[in-house]
């Protein structure tokens, strides 16, 4: 095995970053392209364009990262796309939510044109979309003639919690993109963005380049990559922060706002229990004026996560 | 005076053309810019595109034309600024329904920054904005450090409706961009974009000719433009329409869905009335299954609009 | 007949409108879509889209108008298409000059890529390609897998000199697309777009649409250039300009600066010169310091034409 | 001191990464704003961005690596802003090589606007713009009104080969905006984007966030800078290339085909004489045909670079 400090070829060239395609078709039990890139917010906004046209839209979650967290990433990638909002419980879509959507919208060269969604996995409220979900989500995507993309941030966590394989949630439901996170689960600075039509690859990589995310020591971020993935480490590290979070949420009781089905807890707190929280040395976010958001990690302290549960069910 | 049809110089430099920043400086009692521009979304992408950059966001009801029938227009003139979609009965926005949809943004680099509002006067339902509602969301925009910017394809009919100044409704009321229509109250192919910061105008004038809007013999459509405003034929026009619109609004008893404060008039009609109205040859639009929308113009015929108001009255 | 003045369907599905597509098709003798367009600047950044990605290039010459006078307007449209400058006599392109600017050219993601050629016909200095030019053109462009964009905002003039075909100058050649001007040859404000792959017209529409291109009342375009294509007004129109420049012309012997194949002269004239001819009453630009651009049009007096022939004749 | 493994404040808000205005402050003895970019492509590209508009362009050689190298990098970043190619010797720009391109074009709606310039220290060619030339290509900048980004990917070298300070190849010149470079001197994958007027950082940070370049842990990339700049590290290893060069120069004689004033060497090589090379395990890049670059690197070995200076003065 070849370490990233050995000098090696640049760019993508490497004999490290060669190793991804197979790696990810491995995992994944299909042929597919896999990609290093920088940060989910990049490789969301590569994975849209590479499905939708200046003039195309994506259907997503009114609360979906993308929409609310990316700076407008996604209209600076896509020339312009538009984001479609839809509704659901816990940040999750269904084709309900988002045929309520898009039937609307009239076709001709006056209005905007679906060709995406985009679904993030787990949700940005911890939730998790089940295989049956995922599989309802592809039919209806392929019926209406729309691409789907993953935005999987916590994906390893969702398929952690859900027992499957990482195919279930992907591309056995029909997803043409993934961006299978890295970052949150150990990692330092790579995700893969991975292609489940490979034959997208192609120009997806140019685009890579044109927006400088083709880094000239790429082996750095392949090396990320395949350490959580040429092996069980991904599932390792999200069961870890997943097992915590159910730590916590057995604690919270009726607190819970939402089901945790990944390593987020939303959980009803005033400010007063924060503040106690806190003044223990427990860190969270607000969320509201009556609540926060708990994030575990790949390497939350089991004793820190004890200690927090603990208190959480004194309060 | 000169004739179009005269050779001059090109583009916008005529002796028609030039007459338009007077012309239009004097309809509204201040010193602005007016541009021809040949489309209504031309003139509101360049006008949107002058006030907030490719990271910001515009404010405009769910329904606004920019929204709806722009095919992502906007997007493209802006480089990809977002609309963000507010409620509001009869499509018009309030300062409260505005700042429901914008005060849960964030503030930082991560986050969408709300630049603008645009409204549409008259509202795509023909309701119009009222003086002092105008100054209120002009007061709103301002302590928001928002611009304001009108989609005026039926300007001239709210302002026959509201019998105010045309500056009572724009520039009183600190927009900075004023789409003035003139398609719809009889010209040809031009619109008027005023500004009412003049500065804008440099820019903005680059930005035309980059969208291929500078036309070469400009002078034809400033033609049209100064024959509606250099006297009252913009007025004139639009109490026409207004008139036929109130005299079949006033038919329509409570089959109204909107009040009539323009010349667009929406009626509860069943397939079957419609099915008969139309074979007494009438013509309007389909408004989902119950409805129509009917559109009256500068040049509608008193005796055909009397006969429609008569079939409507006696279904 | 239909006039433009009589209401219609809006947009392009007017009677006149719907008529573009065969009247095009008959005049180029195959299939092809043709959609009216308010400037060449818009119709050639929406051909150029059509045939270019982002991280595309189109070749042109180095004084073509896309080039130097478009205000980047080809970006613009293509989201950022680089354009590639070749060299050449009398502004016009050869398989070599275009070779000898995209050989140099690296494959691969860190490179341009190449994907179209762009000339103009007649040339920006008043010359025309031949058809063997053309077909000699086209075959290269073939060869290297680029596609082939015709500015021809005087391809009427051309035509008219080469006493060919305009599918001899265009199609047969291998184009893809053609803007066939009409504002130079007597229109007010309306230019074609053919596409010689009809295939491209549905996405054409839409992003003329979202460039704010399609007028409501396009039926006005649409009558200016049937009135030139349905008979052999564009032809007629055509060659009185070019008869009228071949009259200056001849009279300026050896102070032409380039052969005169359309409706353009360039010609040695000092400053004290050209002072002379203005104070006739001529009208012509300057061009650096010693000479002059004339240009002839559609409905130039012949006594006028004659009278700056002598004018010249006599210096 | 804080290891970048610690858990901190995500993206630029840790420790680490709140040093970096502070340190290259210091290092350039003037206040500016540092922000990390994990590749000189993206780097650049957000540079450019802050300085022109979508309609201007900049001026840089036509070998510069914005233009040959990044896939139109900057075309996606400026929204299409134009780049015009200047000559000189050695990829270096001069005032006159910048004027001779930018004063042929007119000023008006219809054409480029010219608004910054952008040079590469050290060259393309291994070539450094002294202190006097980086003086008079600042002073030349203001006087035409445009602004100056400098692509240092080499900055380092430069300055190590001219004995002088950052700031006198830098903002003491008058340059807005620098792309230290920090991967080609050592790091793994960060380059620091340097911008000199400190007002520039809000805009082109929420740019950053909106490319995908505002890391979650990016305390990774900013403890690669500070490594290099809070000591002499960078100017360390940038001496230890430099040498290498220079040993490697010394034995070339007069095979070379440009001064050797950074870690870069082009000298004349038949094939057979870098086959003969390359047989002894020596790594370079061919440049055409009868040519080669190599580039030393911080790390070369010196017994490496001394048997490679031998085996070249023995050809």
């Amino acid at each position: 095995m070849h370490s990233a400090d050995e000098a090696d070829s640049p760019y993508d060239g490497d004999r490290i970053s060669r190793r991804m395609d197979e790696a990810f078709s491995a995992l994944f039990g299909q042929p597919c392209a896999a990609l290093w890139v920088s940060s989910g917010t990049a490789a969301n906004g590569l994975a849209l364009a590479a499905l939708v046209e200046p003039h195309g839209a994506v259907v997503c979650h009114r609360e979906a990262h993308i929409e609310t967290s990316e700076a407008g990433a996604p209209a600076f990638y896509t020339h312009g796309a538009k984001l479609i909002l839809a509704e659901g419980d816990g940040a999750k879509l269904t084709p309900e939510s988002i045929a309520a959507v898009i039937d609307p919208i009239e076709q001709g060269v006056h209005y905007i044109h679906p060709q995406a969604i985009s679904l993030t996995q787990a949700s940005e409220y911890g939730l998790s979309y089940a295989p049956d979900e995922m599989s309802a989500l592809g039919a209806f995507a392929k019926e209406r003639g729309l691409k789907l993309h993953i935005d999987g941030a916590r994906f390893a966590n969702a398929v952690a919690f859900r027992h499957c394989s990482p195919a279930a949630l992907s591309c056995e439901a029909g997803a043409s993109t993934l961006v299978f996170g890295c970052v949150k689960n150990g990692g330092m600075g790579a995700e893969a963005l991975v292609l489940f039509e490979p034959a997208l690859a192609d120009l997806v990589k140019v685009r890579r380049k044109r927006a400088g995310h083709l880094q000239s020591k790429g082996r750095y971020m392949a090396a990320q990559l395949l350490a959580l993935v040429e092996g069980d480490l991904w599932l390792d590290n999200a069961r870890a922060a997943n097992a915590a979070a159910q730590e916590i949420a057995g604690a919270a009781g009726d607190r819970l706002l939402h089901a945790v089905e990944a390593n987020e807890i939303f959980l009803k707190l005033s400010p007063q229990e924060r503040a106690g929280l806190r003044a223990q040395g427990f860190g969270f976010y607000d969320w509201g004026d009556d609540a926060a958001r708990i994030v575990t990690a790949w390497n939350s302290d089991p004793a820190h996560v004890g200690k927090l549960a603990r208190a959480i069910g004194g309060l």
